[in-house]
């Protein structure tokens, strides 16, 4: 079996993902070695204190320069953050994306000696309100958070931050808020599948979303469509079909796109459980993949290679996406210059082809 | 389609997992009240004090009784637990089975206003003594853990119940532990697999197996070979396959399996991970599932019904197994007379029949 591996990012994971020793090590404590003179009289000299005399205080200053020691006004309360735990707060567990990517916050967790708080918001916003409301009592020294799809305000995850715990978004990001971010290349994902899809013949391709508001549902529908006007494909609203949470509905959905008059030839699941009912509402109407329509997944699943046909899929980074998030975090935790929020790190997802897309394999 | 399922067990899943409002509900504030005394007072009465007349501590022990109200040695300490944590180790979370029961899990902590926190002992059995080390310190009022594969000695166990805190296992038990256990009836669940294959006309099955010293390897073999017993098919020591972590090595072992003089008709897949390289390695031997050989995997994967062919399965009840644990976990951490340690509650896995075992479908 022939497997087709196209890049469709830019930025190589590696190398991302291990910490910098902070260049500026210097403590107070050698500064006070250095000038003998004692700790608590450098602490005095760099505040600017009464008590110390001029001449000292120009001692210090010059060997604070020499060294780029920085006197951090957030280093007390850094060392104050005795938690060791940290939060992940994330829509659902049974999807392979959301357990590899946990796997990867763990791995790197559990380096460093912290705890990891899982907690579930199922979709539902008011519920993730809760559980970050819950995180003001100093429970927790920092949050992963991939928002549920209902959300779309970011008030409690602003209140998070007022409260000085960092915050890391991965894979479902908030575009809007000022914390760090690290997802995959959604965009350049769904323009590679649909690009792959358009050279195998599909003339009428479409996109099953979930979640209008989500920036990555955005990002993907937005490649879907790009990809669309650069071949000279025909577009129209109803190419995008947006799914909802209920299965039974999904179900429904699909069987109506696939019966009707001019019925598309691929189809891109943008999310993994609307795989499955695609595949079986397929074999129900006697459409055979790839033959007749055309399949692409958004999935990690190990058994896409097992599926029948074998399922070509849009890989996603998850226990990179993981991994790295975690990382950021703790270098927001532990580097004093470390500017957190300004950090913003996408890891390519791959198009991984298989029979799906491929007729005569 | 037509799915077939099989009960293989007894117990009803239903009906196990609410909550028992306890019987006995009366408090020391109730008893004062009725008593119009100090609640100072009933607790002195209780404790037999000096302080207390005769008379009043008969009136106190008759209404005592009457409410069949019995002061606990441990209330105060369970009132002490304050961390509103409980601890959860597993093997891994890539795997449907534990993605599922952590959903069970949190489903039941969130609705008590409980964190989780979530740890992973990666099947390595000295990270997970480290874990539990580190719950000592009051960190957690409770652990629901499944036990890595290198796991045999308790002591760890042990030490973490002897600091108070209360211990339910999951799916992977310890059974020698004066512990909770929750699991499902492996027994049975690999009997009526084998005796599925051997009405489908299998002659000659391999068990494919990883952790020899796991309680549940160690009843799903029973189950296997008491069902090759039943049957009167012939058994072999090396009808049961031991394979490992390394998935190329067991990829290795399979196609060996299948390659070799005698080779099996039928093939139990005993964890999730075992299916995929069954699948491939028959695939790429071009040996036909299910004319030449059938299969069955324990699995929850959603997309067991969309393999080529689609995968007989026994499927387990991930879920409830997750919220059944913690529910019990809870009965413990809340009711005064709840013996936690003596619960040992058995939820059935259920085989469903698809493609992979049957001719002609």
């Amino acid at each position: 079996m022939h497997v087709f591996i196209y890049e469709t990012g830019f930025v190589k994971p590696t190398g991302i993902v291990y910490f910098h020793k902070a260049m500026n090590g210097t403590t107070i404590k050698q500064l006070a070695k250095e000038l003998n003179l004692s700790v608590g009289s450098v602490s005095k000299a760099l505040k600017d204190s009464h008590e110390i005399s001029h001449e000292t205080k120009q001692k210090v200053l010059a060997l604070a320069a020499k060294y780029h020691y920085t006197p951090n006004p957030y280093a007390s309360s850094l060392r104050k953050r005795k938690s060791k735990t940290i939060a992940v707060v994330l829509p659902e567990v049974a999807d392979s994306f959301f357990s590899l990517a946990i796997n990867g916050i763990e791995s790197v967790a559990q380096a460093k000696g912290y705890h990891v708080l899982i907690y579930l918001s199922h979709e539902d916003f008011k519920r993730e309100e809760q559980i970050l409301s819950a995180f003001m009592s100093g429970r927790v020294d920092g949050l992963l958070i991939s928002v549920s799809e209902e959300t779309s305000r970011a008030d409690h995850i602003n209140e998070v931050l007022s409260a000085g715990i960092p915050v890391v978004f991965f894979d479902r990001v908030l575009e809007d808020v000022e914390a760090a971010k690290i997802s995959t290349n959604d965009f350049e994902g769904a323009y590679e599948a649909t690009r792959c899809l358009i050279e195998r013949g599909c003339k009428r391709i479409s996109f099953l979303s979930i979640a209008a508001n989500l920036s990555i549902t955005a990002k993907r529908v937005e490649g879907f469509q790009k990809a669309l006007q650069d071949f000279n494909m025909k577009m129209a609203d109803t190419d995008v079909l947006l799914c909802s949470n209920d299965m039974e509905h999904n179900r429904a959905l699909i069987e109506q796109l696939l019966t009707q008059a001019g019925r598309p030839d691929g189809i891109i699941a943008s999310v993994e459980k609307l795989v499955t009912p695609t595949y079986l509402v397929s074999k129900e109407l006697g459409i055979s993949i790839p033959g007749e329509l055309k399949v692409i997944g958004f999935t990690n699943l190990h058994a896409a290679s097992i599926l029948e046909p074998s399922l070509t899929t849009v890989t996603q980074p998850a226990f990179e996406i993981g991994k790295t998030a975690a990382a950021i975090l703790f270098r927001g935790l532990e580097e004093k210059r470390f500017i957190l929020s300004a950090q913003t790190i996408t890891i390519p997802s791959m198009l991984v082809e298989r029979a799906s897309t491929r007729d005569g394999v």
